[in-house]
Parts: C-alpha cells; sequence; structure tokens
C-alpha cells in the first residue's frame, strides 16, 4: 500500500489469532490516508464540498476509555455451555472484542463508534475452529435461546452484523476467523474446498503456492471472508472474467439446526428451487455457511490494464456496452464519470500515476479534438489470459474505444490502479477526521437505462444536499458489466453536521429511491443487511417479499440466526 | 425435418387454437420415424438390443376410444365460476383434452398412455389469455379448494404435469398456450418480455424478424415453452455461449395467491435468497409463471457445427475440458462415446451424412493412426458470432482436438445435425412400437469425475438389464461444458417384457444411484418432477431438501400448486 501512512494504534483486541481491523475504522490498525504529496486533493474536496483540508479541525481518533459499552448479558451458564465446545480461551466476553464485533464498516458505523453509540453489543465473541464446534455451537443457541450472528472479516456495509436493538436474549457473534485453510484443490476440475472464514489475501496466497487464482476480488478484499462474500452475494473488481460469487460457488456447506446442508459441487443442475440460492445472500438468516467448494482458475500467463479516456460518460458508457456485445472478454470493465474522474486526478501523486496523464500533450491532443476537459472520462480495462489473448483482447477493445470517440494511455494508470486498489476505503476515515461524511450505493441496471439512471441519482443526491443545506459531492463508475447491462457504483460525500446521520439518511434514501424508480435493484453486490432492507419489497415486489419472508420463518421460527436481517423481521 | 414421414392421424382435440403433441407420443401428429434409407440402423438395434426391425411385432397406434378415463370431477359451479373468468370457450372437460395434459412425454408417460393407465386425470383444461385472468384463476383456486397444474408445451418427462393418483379435488390443468407473445423487445439492453406460454419455434420467429435470438434449443424445442424451461430449469443446445435458462432468466412475473410476484430485469443483484432462483425450477410449486424477461442476442453473423473424431471416450473427454479451459469460447461442445458414435452412425442416410465419412478413406486414415474403429467417438464443436470470431475459435480448437489425437471431418455432418437435432424423441415412439423402451437420464459433475461416472453409470446400466433379464443399451455423450465440469446425457434402451415399467425402474434406478455416488447431481436439466424425487435428498443432503420444503410449504400451505413434486410432498 504505497500511499498509506501509519497512524497511531488504537486499541488491541483479546482472543485467539485472528485478524481484525481498528475497532474504530477501516483496515489495518496503524495505517491511514494522507494527501501530502498529492497537491491536486486539497483544492478538489475544497471546490466540491467545501472543507478546507488546511484548516478543518481534525478529529483524533476515538479513545475506547470514552465509551460506554453495555455490559455482556451472558450467564455463567451460557458461558460455560459455550467453553465446553470451543474451549475457555474461544469464548471472549471483553468490551474491545464486543465491539469490534458489534458493527461492520458503513459510513453509519463509523459514525456511530465515533459518538459512542452502542445500543446493543453481542454478549459474548465465539471462536470456532471446526465445522463440528459450529454445529455444537448451533444446538447450544436452540437448547439456550441464543442469538447467533456470522462474523467474518467485518467489512459489511450494509448492517448485516449488528444484533438487534431490542434483543433481549444473549447475542453471541460467531467469528469464523479460525476456519481460514483451503482444505483442497481438485486440480483436475478447477475446484477448491475452502472453508468460510478464510479471508482474501490467505485464500490467495494458499492458491497461488499451487498456482490457481479465486479471481474474487471486492474493494474490502483484504479484509473480508469468503464466507461474507457468499453471505451477501458480492462481487469483486475482476468479476467480469471469474463471475460474481455466486458463479463461483460451486459447492457449500452450512450448519442448520436440523444437521449439516451438503450440496456438492457440481457445474449446473436442474434441482429447483436452489438451495445455493437461497444460501447465497442469506447474511447468516438460514444457518453458519462454514465450507465452499468454489472453482478456481489457473494465474493466468499475462495480466493487463490498460487505461483510455473517452470524452464525454455517454461515450464511455456505450463503449462498456460496446466491449460486452463484442468478442472481446475483458477481465475487468471500468469507467468513471467526470467527477470521478477528476477526483482520480485529484488522487495521484504530482509527478507519476494517473495525473501525469494528463500532461500537456495529452490535453492538447483532447483539445484538438474538440473534447471539453470538465467532461472527460477515465476507463480502466484489464485483460488476463494468453499473451495472445491479451493482445488480441486489446485489439478488439481499442478499436470498440476509437469508434466511440476515446483513445489509449497505456498500462502505467492501470498498474497504480492495481497496486492501490484495496486503498479506497481508508478514506472514508480520513475524510470523518476532517468533518466530512462520505459513503457508496451501488446498483445494476440494463444497459438502456444506465445513462438516466446516473442523471436522476445525481440530480436526486443534489437536492438532498440541498435539503440538508450542506455542499456535497456525488461521483460513480461502472464497475462490472453484463451481457443485458452493468453495475453503476457511487460514491457520495458531504461536510457533515451535529447529526450526521439524519444527513446521511436523507441523502442515501434519495439516491436508493432514484435506483428503484430508474430500473435497478437495491445493491449490486453489499447486500440487503438493515441498511437496504427499506427498498426490498420495492426490488422484488411485496409477494417476492413475502415468498422470502416465508423461507426464513420456515427455516427459524425462533429466530436464532441474525434476525431482522434482509427483510426486517 | 427431413428424416421423418408422415404417420396416421390419431385424435384430435378441442379448445381453442392453442398448439398440443399427439395424444399418445412424441411432436407433430402424422410425423414419425422410419428407417428404411437407413441401410445400417436396423442391424445395430439388432445387435445393441437384439429386436429384429424385420420381423418384430408392430404396435399401431393405441385407439382412443379403447381408453377408459375416468369423468371429470368438476362441479357446475367450479365450471361456471372458471368460465366466467378466461370464457366458456377456454374450458374444456372433454376426454382427449384431459387426456393431452395428463402426463408428459417421458417413457412411463408414453408406457402408461399405451397402456390406457390413467389413476387421475385432470378435471379441467383452462386456457387464460391475460395474466389477469392467470390471478383469477389463482384467486378461485383457492376459494374453491382447487388443484392447479400449470402446463406448457407438455414435454416434460420428469413427471411435473401429473396430478397426484390420490388426489380427490378438482384438478384444474392451467394450459398457457395462448400466452404465447414477444411482448417488447429492449434493443438497447438486449432484453425481451415473453409470455411464459410461447413456444421454441413461436420464440424464435417472433424474435428473428427483428433481427434478434434466445438462443434456447433444448431437444424439447419445437413442443415446450419458456415457462416450462423456467420452472425446471432447462438447459439447450447452445448454453455453452447463450446459458442456460437460468442465465436467460433476468425479469420474472409469477403470479400468486397474494399478488404478483414481479421481479424487474437486473443484470445481476445481491437481493437474496434470490427470488428470482426460487421460481427458477419451481416446477409450478410456487405459482404461475406468466411472463419471462430473457436476455436476447443479436442473431450472429456466421453459425458453424464442425465434426471431429476421437481415437477414445477419455480422449474426447480430455479434449472438452481442454477447450473449456482455453481461450476458446465455442457455442457447443459435444461428443458422443463409442456406442452413440456407432449409433450415430447407423442413423444416417447411407449416401450422405455421418456415415459418409466413414469412407474407405478415413477408415484407412484411422487405421494409420493405430485406432480401434470400435471405439471411435464423433464430437460436434459449434462456433456462433462474427466470421472472424468463428474463424479464430476454429483454429484453437483445431489445435487442441489435434493434441488430443483427435482429427476435424469438416461441416457437412454438422449441418445434418443441425437440421435433424429436434428429431431424435420421435425414436422412442418408434421404438415402442416394435417393442423397445427407450428413454434418457442425464446428470452434471465436476471434469474429475466424468470418466468414472460414465463408466459406472454404464455398468449399472448392464447390471441392471442382466437383473431384468434382457439386453439392452447404454450410451451417452458429453452435451454441455462449464468451467469445473460437464453434463453427460445418457440414452438407453431395451426391449421389453410385459412389465416394462417395472423393467424401466430398475434400470432408471440404477443409472440414478450411479449418477449420486459418483458426484453427480440427479439431472442437468430435465427437472426433479416425481421422476427424480427419490434422489432429492441425495443429491441436496436432507437438511437441504428440508429447507426447499420449508419454502413451499410456506407459500403453499394447503397445496393448491401441483403439489407432490420435487419433494414428493
Amino acid at each position: 500500500m504505497t500511499d498509506l501512512k501509519p497512524k497511531t494504534v488504537s486499541g488491541t483486541v483479546d482472543g485467539p489469532d485472528v485478524k481484525h481491523m481498528k475497532w474504530w475504522g477501516w483496515g489495518v490498525d496503524g495505517v491511514a490516508f494522507h494527501h501530502e504529496d498529492k497537491p491536486a486533493f486539497a483544492p478538489f474536496v475544497k471546490k466540491v464540498v467545501g472543507v478546507d483540508l488546511r484548516t478543518a479541525a481534525v478529529t483524533a481518533a476515538p479513545s475506547f476509555d470514552d465509551l460506554e459499552i453495555p455490559a455482556s448479558r451472558t450467564t455463567a451458564d451460557v458461558t460455560s455451555a459455550l467453553s465446553l465446545i470451543v474451549g475457555e480461551g474461544n469464548v471472549v466476553t471483553g468490551d474491545m472484542e464486543r465491539v469490534v464485533h458489534t458493527y461492520g464498516k458503513s459510513i453509519r458505523d463509523l459514525i456511530r463508534i465515533r459518538q459512542g453509540v452502542f445500543p446493543r453489543v453481542p454478549d459474548v465473541v465465539l471462536y470456532p475452529a471446526t465445522e463440528s464446534e459450529v454445529a455444537k455451537v448451533v444446538a447450544a443457541a436452540i437448547a439456550h435461546d441464543l442469538v447467533l450472528i456470522p462474523f467474518g472479516g467485518g467489512s459489511n456495509i450494509a448492517g448485516s452484523l449488528e444484533p438487534q436493538p431490542e434483543e433481549q436474549r444473549i447475542v453471541v457473534s460467531l467469528d469464523m476467523g479460525r476456519l481460514d485453510r483451503v482444505l483442497d484443490i481438485d486440480e483436475d476440475a478447477g475446484l477448491a474446498r475452502i472453508q468460510a472464514g478464510a479471508q482474501g489475501p490467505d485464500i490467495e496466497e494458499q492458491l497461488n503456492a499451487k498456482g490457481w487464482t479465486l479471481g474474487h476480488f471486492p474493494d474490502s478484499f483484504t479484509h473480508s471472508t469468503l464466507g461474507g462474500w457468499v453471505a451477501t452475494r458480492s462481487s469483486g473488481m475482476q468479476s467480469d472474467k471469474f463471475g460474481d460469487i455466486a458463479d463461483i460457488t460451486r459447492g457449500l456447506r452450512m450448519v442448520r439446526p436440523e444437521g449439516v446442508v451438503v450440496l456438492r459441487a457440481v457445474p449446473s443442475t436442474s434441482t429447483g428451487p436452489s438451495i445455493r440460492e437461497m444460501i447465497l445472500g442469506s447474511e447468516g438468516r438460514l444457518g453458519v455457511i462454514t465450507e465452499v467448494t468454489a472453482q478456481v482458475h489457473r494465474i493466468p500467463e499475462k495480466r493487463e490494464i490498460q487505461a483510455y479516456f473517452f470524452p464525454t460518460w455517454a461515450a464511455g458508457l456505450r463503449a462498456m456496452q460496446a466491449i460486452s456485445e463484442s468478442d472481446a472478454t475483458p477481465s475487468i470493465t471500468r469507467v468513471s464519470n467526470e467527477v470521478e474522474t477528476e477526483m482520480s486526478l485529484a488522487t495521484s501523486k504530482a509527478s507519476k500515476g494517473i495525473s501525469a496523464l494528463l500532461n500537456q500533450g495529452v490535453q492538447r491532443f483532447m483539445k484538438l479534438k474538440g473534447w471539453d476537459l470538465s467532461k472527460i472520462c477515465l476507463s480502466f480495462i484489464g485483460y488476463e489470459g494468453s499473451d495472445e489473448h491479451v493482445d488480441r483482447n486489446e485489439k478488439l477493445v481499442s478499436k470498440i474505444v476509437k469508434k466511440h470517440g476515446g483513445f489509449g494511455v497505456g498500462k502505467g494508470p492501470g498498474v497504480l490502479y492495481d497496486q492501490k486498489k484495496f486503498d479506497t476505503p481508508y478514506l472514508r476515515d480520513f475524510f470523518l477526521d476532517h468533518g466530512g461524511a462520505a459513503d457508496v450505493s451501488e446498483t445494476a441496471a440494463p444497459w438502456s437505462k444506465l445513462l438516466t439512471l446516473s442523471t436522476e441519482v445525481t440530480a436526486a443526491a443534489k437536492r438532498a444536499f440541498e435539503k440538508i443545506g450542506v455542499q456535497g459531492v456525488i461521483m460513480g463508475h461502472l464497475s462490472h458489466s453484463y451481457h443485458t447491462g452493468a453495475c453503476l457504483y457511487f460514491t457520495f460525500a458531504f461536510e457533515h453536521g451535529e447529526d450526521a446521520l439524519g444527513q446521511y439518511d436523507v441523502v442515501k434514501r434519495a439516491i436508493q429511491d432514484a435506483f428503484i424508480a430508474e430500473g435497478g435493484t437495491l445493491s449490486h453486490h453489499h447486500g440487503v443487511g438493515v441498511e437496504h432492507s427499506p427498498w426490498l419489497e420495492a426490488d422484488v415486489s411485496a409477494p417476492g417479499a413475502a415468498l422470502m419472508q416465508g423461507l426464513l420463518d420456515s427455516a427459524d421460527p425462533e429466530r436464532h440466526f441474525n434476525p431482522g436481517k434482509i427483510t426486517g423481521r
């Protein structure tokens, strides 16, 4: 992470040797975003949200000692029953551990942590080591009337991890971090059995060692788990090639009160309604996912990301659609709108990287072509495969880019994008430090609706900023292409006032409403949780939501498994 | 259908102008398979199952007048309530119509029809014309305690259409044939809104007229519907390119008692558990599918099917796997084992087509290469796209074929295969006419398990033939390739005795048991129905089946919607 610098360590956790993010923010303790070597960043922030980074009051990282953490409600009986299952050292009731397991890392979570808002905290954090321990924990949950919330890397931003505030029963956060191994690779079939608690880097390291890759790289990659990806129907940056997690997941094991659901890895099946697809996106509501048999790929011979510029957002979107309709099969299709392009240029170091692209020569070329420099859009297209495959695809894409008025600027910026791709979430904490609130909302919609959706979402966010009386910014990019449409991924930010959450709610609601009104889904890859639950019926219709509720109620009539998520009940 | 000849018409149906297959067998009334111009066919049949087509007693098509059809149990009240909804002419209670709607076209169905076995026949056949009529029918089903069985083209071979024998309530077969239109094409997104009752040729005709194709071509294509494909998770011959129906289906409308489930067409979503995937494969148990928004493709510039020979089945399978791992993206990957290859050669006319391939020159070439001619395997690989794409893919595949010891024999046989690809199901009736029973069973499994699975399935079938004391044959081909595995499609046949169904049960059970034992799923694209229901728990585990049962029970507690299918309850 070339672009991050150390930041004071502010807390440590007990329990077994399982990696966690910092309790109050994103990522590794001691690492943070900084902008001193990015001269265009502060002026950009000043321009779009009015925050002057040179003069803004900076909030220090919160002090854990200042927090009031509700006491654990566990009983000696329950703690001892759980200790018998997973061993004493793997039952943790300390405040730090419980706070770490209370929330994910949405802006709502980060603000609540900074404000010390903890209406309900898990009472116990458990670290099972095996599926059979998980099975015993599930049995104990039934026997002792506990609530179980499976916990992976804690990167969720849809509120899928928090206990319901009104929950009176003992809440157990079931941290899957000790189930972190690649158990087996069937090299003849391209299938790997992987434990659900394995985090992105763990998985790639174990697979790479044998020449394989999962190919799943969400923004959260460094701090999220396979089980979490499955439970929230995740997508990664290279999903255009490797598929969404729903495609990657072939076999599954999930512990239920009546036993382990075992879905063998088959390439396809006509057995429906699909149990695999009931478990995908189930956010812990049907049971505890312990193992996934995932399709894996040989590490490609060559891997390249090329950068391109388009004169307008509309031209960029059209080009991505044309690529998806063509014979080209890139691994990444991404194009930013004009605001995000400006942000990308502003986030680069002066002397190198993306901003260096916009040297006088390139700018002159754009002007010669009659481009308005305030409208230009930056695109990254990735290629993976044999040398010949990469070359051929680059040629195919190059033609399409040209046809849509764009041009390529080489692979230098792509290398940088690739290095920094997991750093973005750190920006949010930096921004909060300086009095700003920022988060993301993403959707997927048909090609025919994307431009209007993008326009309307932007307009809705701006109306919301106006309503709450702030200067705000919203920017977006296309991040995944499909035959019939694409994912649009929006980032929004504003200088928040006292009621940061109230303000956020207004903006978030405006954006989500616009998604639905313009034919988008409530989220392409972040899940429903409690954050998106209000749009569930609009997304899938009331009778659709009722079908889903029926499944959840039948599977968990006593509400032991992460109640309240997805359907709000 | 160059290869079929007229056969006596044996019955007609009443009701509105909706196409049906012949009441006693597959396909168009008046068309049947014949072998007079295929000199190698009779000897092949004699060799593998011992039936001498020249001397075998030929059963005439059954006479409808000889059947004893249970009387309709509908009441004046119910009939009149239904007539008020769909109009009098669209409520049919005649015997022929009810028989046509009793079964699908599995060998079990065909035998029962020939034997006049009708333990339970629908009491009413309804032809709604609109979704709103369907909604009223569903409401009437609740109000009058009826059973509704949605009916598409009637091509099902998993027993998904038959009423439960013990059913005491009035059973309504809801024929969707009047909902047969392509409603709208979103040309900018590649999405078509299509009514559920539209049959394959109707769909392609309407789409082709505007330059589009759905690309879904199951064996049943000429007599099956989009709603049926969705309800059974169908796959088509070109699914390697166009995707299985689960991929093709983007949006859905399904009528439920509480209203219409409306799933808008989005390219992907993280909203889970997926309601779309609950409806896919639901076989009418969750409600009535009325409309599908499907992804469609521009008709490709070029379309070609090339034929290849491999020295052995193992080499053919390996080559298909290598193709799936390569940069090539063919539309069809198909290779037959040695028995099916012999059958293909035997089913060709002497002077042209596939058998002409095996002229002296080719045979000499094979012998020169040291091939055992009794082991050779025929393969078809399809290519679709731009001229350049097709050429490039043919070259990529050609290299792989060569590497695995095979060689190409041109596109002549592919043209023939393409023309005759929907004729195969007629063979079953022909075979029944001559005292033979034949049917198909297919599965999907990881690449690493395919060869063993194939060997074990073949051995299991042979043991079953032995057990029932018949000479039988089983043959197979790989029909669909995925990254991690493929579909193996088996056809089996034997000269049946008096207890044809009992004999069939022994063989079928042996094959399905072997699928499961060797890591395959119970069916890759034929659905579960009642035929495969006994293997459901083995396929998805008992806790998995319980999850599914929970969904079905919660969605249909009073069992109005096609009860008994999939889970057997």
